[in-house]
Order: C-alpha cells, then structure tokens, then sequence
C-alpha cells in the first residue's frame, strides 16, 4: 500500500526496536537511508538497528564511526532505497515477506512492503527521508544532515545528472544553512578520491580505449589474458564502465570483461540521448537509458564488429 | 566604489554600446558572467559585446553558438570577474583605465572601477549577475540561465567545493524550476569530457605518482627528458596539478614541471585543511590555502627532499 507522510509518521511514532534494511553492494544513498533513519528514530525514542548484505565499507568511515550497533530482537522491519527485496541479500530470507514500511525513490519499486513511502520522482532515498523528517518536525542532528547530504549527493553525482531535482539543491542549501555539515570533505571522500589500485586500473583501462565510428563508440576490452598481466579479477574492474564515456566525443561507451573463455559481459554507457537499455535489448540484455549490459560470445573481434553495428544502428535511428 | 544593486541597475539602465570585458585564460564563470550579462543587457535594449584576450574554445561552443558579435565604438566599459586589470591582456592598456562598472566575486578586487559590484561571498559572479537581473525584474532567457548556471557549476565544481553557497544551491534550483536549461549536458562538457590527449596524459601523470610521508603527499615530477618522451611542452600539462590530490591518503599534491635545466616550478594541492599558500611563501613562492606555487632549482633528488620536508613541518603544524 502506498502511503503519505502522515502515516509513514503514525507507524514509526508507534513502531518499537526496529530494524533498517540497506540494499547489497550498499552506496552512499542507501547507507546515508539506513544511517539518518536510524538518527531520526533516536529523537523520537525508537531503538533500531541498520543491517547489509555487504559492509559498508572505509569511505563511509565518516558517516559510521560514531555508531553503535545496538542488540534486540527486531519488532519492526523497515527497508529504505530498496526496490525488490532482492536486493536485501542474506536479509531476504530473514526479513524480505514481513516489511513493514519501505521508504524508496525507485519507480521500480516493486511494492513487497505492508506500507511503501515512495516519490519516484526524488533524486534519493535520502530526499524522501528528509522531507518526512521535517514533516514529523524531528530534530535533525549534523550527524543526520550528513547523512541524508551524503545520499544526495552520491545519487545526483554531485548535482551533476539529470536526475537532479531542484528540491535536491533545495535541500541541500538548507543543509548547509541550519547544519555545521563539511559537505566539500563529504564530496571529497565521494567523489575525488581514489585508492592506489583504482587509480593504475584506470590508466591502464584509460590506455587501452579504442574509438569506433568516429570516436562516437569508445570499446575498452579486457581478456582473461590481459587481466591476468594486471593481476586483478574479473571482480575489481566492477565500477569501471563510466570511464568509457570520458572521451569528449563519444556518445557509448563499452566495457568488455571476459568471464570465461570467449564469454563477455558488455557494460554500456551512454554520454547523452543514445538509450543503451534498447541496444542491450536487441542484444539479449537490459537495463536503464543510460547504463545497460549485455552477454556476448564469441571471438573479440566478431564482438566487437557485432556491438558496433548494434550502436552505429542505435545512433542513425 | 562599492555600490549595490539598486546603483548598477541605475547604470546599466542609463548605458549605452557596452563592451564587457572578461579575464585571460577564461573559464566558465567570466564567460557564463560576459555572455549572461549580454543577454541580460539585450532585454533592456542596451547593445553590448563580449571580449576576451584568449579565445572561449569549443568547450563553450553550447553558450557561444548563438552569440553574434555586433561592431560599433563601444561607449560604456564593464568587467565581469575580473578582480585586478593585468588579467585583461590585452584589453588592459585599452580599457583598463576606465572601466565603469566591475561586477565581481573576488575578495581580492582592486577596486580599479568607477563603480563595483563585489559580493565576495558568492561562489560565482554569475551569482552575483543572476541576483542583479532578479532585483532588475528582467527577463531571463533561457540562454542567459545556462550561461549563469555554467559559471555558477564552474566555480563551484558543480556544487563540490567549500566555497559552494546555499545561495548557488537555491539558484540551481530556481534555474531547474523556471528555465528550460538542460544542466546535466552542461555539467557533462563542463566536468566530465576529455580530449584523448588529456586521457592519455592523465594515465601518464597517474602512473609517476610517487608517495612520501605515508601517503600523505604526493609528488609527480616530469623532468624535460620526461616532457620530450611523452611529446609535450610545459604548458600542456598546465592544469594537472589536481590529479595529484585524487590518491585517498593525500593532503597535500605537487607537480613539479622541469621550466629549464634544473629549475622547476611546483604547483602545490591541498586535499583538506593543510594551507599550502603558507609552505609555499616559505619557499619564496605564494597562492591561495588550497592551491599556491612556487620554483625550485638543483637537483630532482634535493628538491623532491626540500619540498617534503617543508610539507612535512606544516603537517606537524
């Protein structure tokens, strides 16, 4: 059932020892969620508790170090930024058919939960989060402001994407007016800094770009061969897809894995107005406009000729 | 003369055949400022020019592609952005001693002009700009939003760094409420696009990096040998310095470019709080907290020892 703000109030102002679930492979939407959630519920007196599939991780060191997972048996299950319970991981089979209250942003949203506060239209789970913490009235803690800046920050790309809503800058001008918040650290820890090993993968990947019709393709490829030379897995070069897109002309970019011997996973990005999601479509994939993937198989070469015809199609359409 | 926006809407009102003037080595924000403030002067039937010592360049082909330059004897002289006349080329030795009014955002502003509009708070002049033509009540075109949008995103990094203002977050929003401006192909030419010969000199610079004092400052230094292996001059690594921040440990960055034989000029970074205008003016060089400069001459080897060991002292602090 979907629900507005008054009664997502009702329930958590008579909700006890909750638990907040996160989405696997946590990002600073769903984290900034589960962390703000958790400091709202203290103001108002509720004991809870923010579990993951996954850790979250030392970027988030500056959002988690002052918090202390506190032990009970949940009486409440709420879960925030997740669309498909699914996503829960482990959690799925623990808490997945007995959700209470899911707070999301996701149109996807598959409406898994008793109650679900959902405005497809936010640029964050975090977004949501706040306006319903300012509907309650709730003190909000720098800790909290931190947080939910976090989420929407990470979301919006720092304001940057499309899916950037004026509420979002909305909120965080408030944020910064009424909360000591240090969102330039909180931006540097998000968005520019990078570990060791990131930064040599992507000047290795950076190098190895291959333009295709007239740069408006760019291809990085990378074997089973040429992992085994940079001494990483299949699994680190996760996350690497945007890098495709860099280069100013391009318009799709694909990154190629080989998972196993002549068996690739095709990562797609799209620089603008290309739908990446329809491409993969055609391909036996799926996906969002802007980010879709595929499985290909074969040899490098016939891959490569097969994608590029699919976008240079794409691209006359 | 500092004057508010009640006496620069007086003048601009009252001027005629403007010529506006914006820095050297232009960015986003006296561009967005010098066409902003065109289009803005149109409304008001007032003809106006925009010039500049160096060329616009296609990143901002999207804000000059409309922009038709009109000729005729300008009567009024504007600066916008501009805190000292030596940053108009040369547009100085013509104008620089009768500029009228300087709209501007530097709190380092000479004060060279009859009249200036100095909110050195803003994060942009287009900030300030953007204010002035909603106390004027005039019409704000579309391109005038993304001209102003453009430099308010520049200066701020897109919303990323400390001298980012609630009032830049509020105008981003009224920019996305009221305008039709498509602010995520902005942000994508203005943050995210690079030439391939960016690409490859960032994966280059990337793999120098070196580390010292547990990370917490890193040094690439290209020597003339390097420059000529890697085929380019001193100046095309102009505007690197920051690369050398993005490791997660860093405080401080240096670039050191090889000018002559054994004399180097350092550009120094800072990640957080660590002012490197002070290590700098200890080396006889000078900047801002956060990004200064200085020259070095011997040695690679002692240099590189110098350098860490005056960063090491502002560490210790």
């Amino acid at each position: 059932m979907l629900i507005g703000f008054n009664e997502a109030e009702q329930f958590l102002r008579s909700c006890t020892d909750a638990v907040i679930i996160t989405h696997r492979n946590p990002d600073g939407d769903c984290i900034g969620a589960g962390l703000g959630l958790h400091d709202i519920l203290s103001e108002i007196g509720v004991r809870s508790r923010v579990v993951c599939h996954d850790s979250f991780g030392a970027r988030y060191a500056f959002l988690t170090e002052d918090y202390t997972e506190e032990d009970f048996e949940p009486q409440t299950v709420i879960a925030v930024d997740i669309a498909d319970t699914q996503l829960m991981g482990s959690y799925e089979e623990i808490y997945g058919k007995r959700v209470q209250l899911c707070i999301d942003h996701h149109e996807s949203n598959k409406g898994y939960a008793e109650r679900t506060l959902l405005n497809a239209k936010a640029t964050a789970a975090c977004e949501v989060i706040y306006q319903l913490a300012k509907h309650m009235g709730v003190n909000i803690t720098t800790h909290c402001a931190m947080c939910l800046y976090t989420g929407i920050a990470t979301d919006s790309g720092c304001f940057k994407y499309s899916c950037t809503t004026p509420e979002a800058h909305e909120i965080a001008a408030e944020m910064m007016r009424r909360y000591d918040i240090d969102f330039a650290r909180i931006n540097r820890a998000m968005f520019d800094i990078k570990s060791r090993g990131r930064i040599r993968l992507e000047a290795e990947l950076s190098s190895m770009m291959e333009e295709y019709l007239d740069g408006k393709l760019v291809i990085v490829a990378v074997t089973q061969d040429i992992m085994k030379s940079m001494g990483v897995s299949i699994d680190e070069l996760e996350g690497f897809a945007p890098i495709t897109i860099q280069l100013e002309t391009a318009e799709v970019g694909i990154l190629l894995r080989e998972r196993e011997d002549g068996v690739f996973k095709c990562s797609f990005r799209s620089a603008n107005d290309v739908n990446v999601s329809k491409i993969c479509q055609t391909l036996g994939g799926g996906g969002h406009a802007k980010a879709a993937g595929c499985t290909a198989s074969g040899d490098i070469a016939s891959i490569k000729a097969e994608l590029t015809e699919a976008v240079r199609k794409a691209l006359e359409g």
